[in-house]
């Protein structure tokens, strides 16, 4: 405990706990305990300008909005990651802001989900990777971190009601490993509780969340705070493992957590390590601080570096891109996001930007190419033909078409989910009118989580997602159609054919307040590689401006007994220009015993290499690069591991399998166990030949395969009570007690 | 409670609720109460011959071994399936046995399940419509029926212990109905519970499954008998509405429900039930008995009449089929199974057959052309080159080949599941060595679920499915193949193109006990519209010798408020030979608001037509068509139904759509509803525009859409906490009182 809290009245304390006002916490002057402000969000610190309305979603003071996780996940670049948090702490260090409530490294599960653009990926490694370089780089500017949405957030969709129904397998291996890491590798200032229920508890009273596995297991060591309004009952929360309750319920929640002390219900000692938690972690973010000093070009410039490096090249036939600025005829730029560029996410994460680029000026300042425009399209989906025959008519009379396509904030935001995964009918309509116009359509996207590319993709022959890039989105995009720059990203999440393909779509978005989660450990393209999915695009993927060659693998496996392995592979660019690659390295399990995907990122890095070039990268694969969650702990099966790599999950040109020897799980024999159980145990397995030879006329075990296969699926209590013999169930424990003795 | 019961004393009545030996209850003799038989199974008497091993499995009576229901599912023919329990019930009566243990209706929730060979299909509604018939014709000799497995009992892997982990929507649409639509429309004697647990309650402990659902929903006046060896705690069983455990367990199952009741923990009227279930239902049963003959060829001549119509053409390139007997060159007859029948499962449901027609003697006989026979492989999957090419060498001096393969013994059974879904590598090596040497390959099928015939549907001229088709399945295929008889079956469940699409496979068989129905209702052929999958053959196709022509579809819906419609549809035998289809009506629900297949079968109709022969069908549709189990009820949503009529699940020529007006789900409004539900609540409505009037500045509710829409997902007593407003609890509570008074 803190030398100051038992100083702190009872009152003091239960105020402590929760929340001053909308964005900050009470200070308690006479205790030289000064507040803090907390606020959103991932992309951009978003400081609110006036009194805060019910929502909190006001105007902001203008900061640099940067590109949003749905583009930074793309970028599979850590060191960008710690750049852009590094930024984030300057920013928000500028504007006081105390904690900055970010990143949001929960599981893209459906790509329905409204809020995907403030999440990185659907894999966890590459989540909680890119999640842990932000964390370091603001909290090293004296900022905390916010960790959310812990956890099973996955969906909008009565998303503060909704019981996640989820098994601890799929939770330990897809839905937590994210923060797990984050918490591990990074230290977080806090983590942000989310409003759903898991199995039927919310998250901000799940004590086997907050205390059993965030603190017990991971050594968490800041304070957990609840999204907005995600407490229903601040002193089961608090006894839970919450710490501090946001926003401000005015005196209601000060008052229920004290006089749950004064009756009892309610340890004062649980209070105590709430403030204890909340006064220490403010401190130790304190200290970190330096002089820093802002400077918002930089910032732009950053968030036009960030904007190119998490855009995914689809496609890119003939090499049609980059296009040449200074040769060549007339450049056609179409499409309203052109001028009007859709450049992040709507709800919390909502920023007043310091500048926007817009596509259209950075095009025409970047090329002495006659570029001219036309907008093709309205914002609100209505057809509009007029607009649409003058792009078209554009679109004839040029060499090449730019068309902006993409979704419009009123299909994507926090709050909601889609419906579906189409572009608006009205840029799909303006699509095929220019390319029966122009064979030379080069479709550029910006939205927030994937859109189905059918009739598109066929036939475009050149593609270049942006996701939502930030205020600097246009001039990116300008920066890779001219080469300037490369195309850095690789997809975070499967482009599916169809939605009806996803993995959550059965499930989807859950009925009468739970929603299941069905597909399990299934999720992403292991969803899509498990059950032997066609996708437009798979995970991993993206081009580049040049070409990589992979050899040279080799696996070295010191101990077999023992699940550490050191990969190494060669990478050389063979083609003709400098350009960046993300190496992936995929795991997985021949014969497994469980369900498991064929393959699982467990290790990736982005190189840069200039033509030419060669670099060997090494990489460590440890115990969870190996292992499933099963019988309550991380196990490695022995057996044979295939490990992969190449430039993404089904592009893997080099393949080499190791054989682990790990021990095989002892079969722990408890009354219920079965015969093939007992037959599998080096002691029970000679009991139970022997009470076999003792009944039933003496016969002994079955000796054909059948009998045999058939009677080992049934526990041995029931088998020895058959027949009249009575219940099994003291013969059982007799040779239980000889089995233990 | 029967006048007897209270005559009885606490030891005689709980010796009466379990058994007295393996398949024998006790008798009272000087009550007059006489023991009654019980045995296996669904498609023939497995009278013990000797006194009964530990599993009850020894050597049987011989009796008729008619098709399994894998075959008799196929035949959508209910008055066939009250002709085979008819059939039966006399068998059954000869034998002395008073209770025969089927039928068996579990769905087939995957193909792997190593009992699906006993189950009729992956449809509720089929499963449901065959199992009544098959029971109204049993218990019309005096036999009583048991209906299995109840309920979710879908695996073989550890079914004495594994909780199955399933919602009630799917319980209620998919695992349920079958076993209610028996209950409501043949009034089985008996029901036998399954070994599993259903949400981690065993099913013969499952008081919401054995009372609430069976007795107090579906007014089940039979009495539950255990599987053999069900019971773990004899006394939570009875509590629960189990009546008889089997088989005996010795003095230990009476001793224990004895001493419940003397130390008050099993109230007595509890016990007295039971037994007056059990006695009720025996005197009912005997009364229904009248003298019949059992004559043994009649029933071969059944047996092999069924196991035609259950058989399923899946091709027939050019119309190969049926061969000339009488025309013709050499005929090769290739495959083990020709002359060493594959035609009933192992297990419980083992037969010894009065008679056994192989294929090769019966094909031999019908024909005047040279037949000539080579084994081709062997039974135990090992390879053997010289049967292959001795095979191959016969192919090629042969003008046609039929080739018998199918799954061995060895690899589906009672008991455990297959692990894949291939024909075993020696026979997928035999036909394409012989579809080398002859391109006319005849495929005839034996197998108790589906096989992939990838490798064998892109050349196979001929397909012939005859399942697992009893001791006449040899003389039925003869038939078949020589035209004799129609092939009369379509499935009844799917053939997948491969195990990685089914509906199961990401949960299957479960882990640590649990084994989570993630696809939920999405089962079978619901699983592969609702994902959009492309099949190798689906639900309800197979062909016929002549074809039929739909036209004329009608739908009339007297009353749009209420959901009951009457379909009329035209059918024409629109070839050249007599002949039977199977005419099945599907409705779907458009625009759903919760997950629900496209459609789903409603209504069929087996009907046989002469050349030319056209016949109007009548199908009534009532609520159940179009409802789906939801808010603890079934509801039929208002909105447009898709009914469409045809020949399978993905042929269905004729369709209309209908619009149910019925009423609109009321919303209940309480503590946790949000902002949205209020909206939608005619008198909440009201009451929540004055309070945004009178809170935050009295600005009222966002006007724009997406804030609107954000804020609709909050439940109310947030809404109003937020901002430091203190707890919404206590207004939401004024309000409610409000909407209610």
């Amino acid at each position: 405990m803190l030398p100051i809290v038992p100083t702190l009245s009872l009152r003091e304390k239960s105020g402590l706990v929760s929340g001053a006002s909308f964005w900050m916490t009470r200070g308690l002057e006479e205790h030289d305990i000064t507040p803090v402000t907390l606020t959103d969000g991932p992309h951009g610190v978003r400081m609110q300008r006036a009194e805060a309305d019910s929502l909190g979603l006001n105007d902001s003071e203008p900061a640099t909005c940067f590109p949003t996780a749905a583009s930074t996940g793309s970028s599979w670049d850590p060191v960008l990651l710690s750049r852009l948090g590094k930024a984030l702490g300057v920013e928000a260090r500028t504007r006081g802001v105390d904690i900055l409530l970010g990143p949001g490294v929960n599981i893209k599960r459906s790509p329905l989900c409204g809020r995907n653009f403030e999440y990185f990926s659907e894999d966890p490694l590459l989540s909680g990777v890119l999640g842990a370089a932000w964390v370091r780089g603001l909290q090293a500017e004296g900022v905390g971190a916010s960790v959310k949405h812990f956890a099973a957030n996955n969906q909008e969709t009565d998303r503060m009601r909704v019981s996640v129904e989820v098994d601890e397998r799929t939770l330990r291996e897809i839905y937590l490993p994210a923060f797990e890491r984050i918490v591990r590798d990074a230290r977080p200032a806090t983590i942000m509780c989310s409003y759903n229920k898991i199995n039927g508890v919310y998250a901000s009273q799940n004590r086997w969340l907050l205390t059993n596995v965030l603190r017990d297991e991971w050594g968490f060591d800041g304070y957990v705070v609840s999204d907005w309004g995600a407490v229903v009952d601040p002193v089961s929360a608090i006894a839970a493992g919450l710490d501090l309750e946001m926003p401000s319920t005015g005196d209601h929640s000060p008052d229920q957590i004290a006089a749950a002390v004064e009756s009892g219900a309610l340890e004062e000692g649980v209070l105590d390590r709430a403030v204890t938690r909340i006064l220490t972690t403010h401190d130790r973010v304190r200290q970190a601080r330096q002089p820093s000093a802002l400077n918002q070009d930089d910032h732009h410039a950053l968030a036009r570096e960030i904007a190119a490096a998490g855009s995914v090249l689809l496609a890119n036939d003939g090499d049609l891109l980059p296009l040449d600025p200074d040769r060549g005829g007339r450049i056609a730029v179409v499409g309203e996001f052109a001028r009007t560029p859709r450049y992040q996410g709507a709800g919390s994460s909502h920023i007043v930007p310091t500048r926007l680029d817009t596509a259209l000026s950075a095009l025409t300042m970047a090329t002495t190419r006659d570029v001219q425009f036309a907008a093709g399209f309205l914002l609100d989906g209505s057809e509009d033909t007029d607009l649409r025959d003058e792009a078209a008519e554009l679109a004839a009379n040029s060499e090449v078409v730019i068309l902006f396509l993409g979704l419009p904030d009123a299909v994507e935001s926090e709050g909601f989910d889609r419906q579906d995964l189409l572009l608006p009918r009205n840029q799909r309509d303006l699509y095929a009118s220019l390319q029966a116009a122009n064979s030379n359509v080069i479709v550029v996207l910006s939205n927030g989580a994937v859109v189905s590319l059918e009739g598109i993709r066929d036939t475009a022959p050149a593609i270049l997602e942006m996701w939502l890039a930030g205020q600097a989105s246009g001039s990116a995009a300008a920066d890779i159609l001219f080469g300037t720059v490369e195309p850095g990203g690789r997809l975070a999440e499967t482009i599916p054919i169809e939605l009806a393909h996803t993995p959550a779509f059965v499930n989807w978005p859950g009925e009468q307040g739970e929603v299941r989660y069905g597909e399990g450990i299934a999720v992403g393209y292991r969803w899509y590689d498990i059950t032997r999915r066609d996708v437009a695009y798979p995970f991993g993927f993206g081009l580049g401006y040049t070409t990589f060659n992979y050899s040279d693998l080799h696996v070295v496996l010191p101990d077999p007994t023992h699940p550490h392995a050191v990969v190494t592979v060669d990478v050389k660019n063979s083609g003709a220009r400098a350009g960046s690659e993300v190496v992936q390295l995929y795991v997985g399990e021949e014969h497994a015993t469980a369900v498991r995907p064929p393959r699982e990122l467990r290790a990736f890095e982005k190189i840069w290499l200039e033509p030419g070039e060669t670099r060997t990268l090494i990489f460590e694969l440890d115990e969870r690069a190996f292992a499933r969650w099963g019988e309550g702990t991380w196990t490695v099966a022995p057996g044979t591991y295939d490990i992969a790599v190449g430039r993404n999950s089904r592009d893997l040109p080099l393949s080499e399998s190791i054989l682990l020897l790990t021990p095989e799980p002892i079969v722990v024999l408890g009354t219920d166990s079965t015969v093939g159980d007992w037959l599998k145990h080096p002691i029970g397995a000679p009991l139970l030949h022997d009470i076999f030879s003792s009944i039933a006329g003496g016969g002994g075990l079955p000796s054909d395969s059948e009998t045999l296969r058939m009677i080992e699926e049934i526990p041995l209590r029931t088998m020895l009570g058959f027949g009249g013999a009575g219940d099994g169930t003291e013969v059982v424990a007799q040779l239980l007690a000889k089995v233990s003795g």
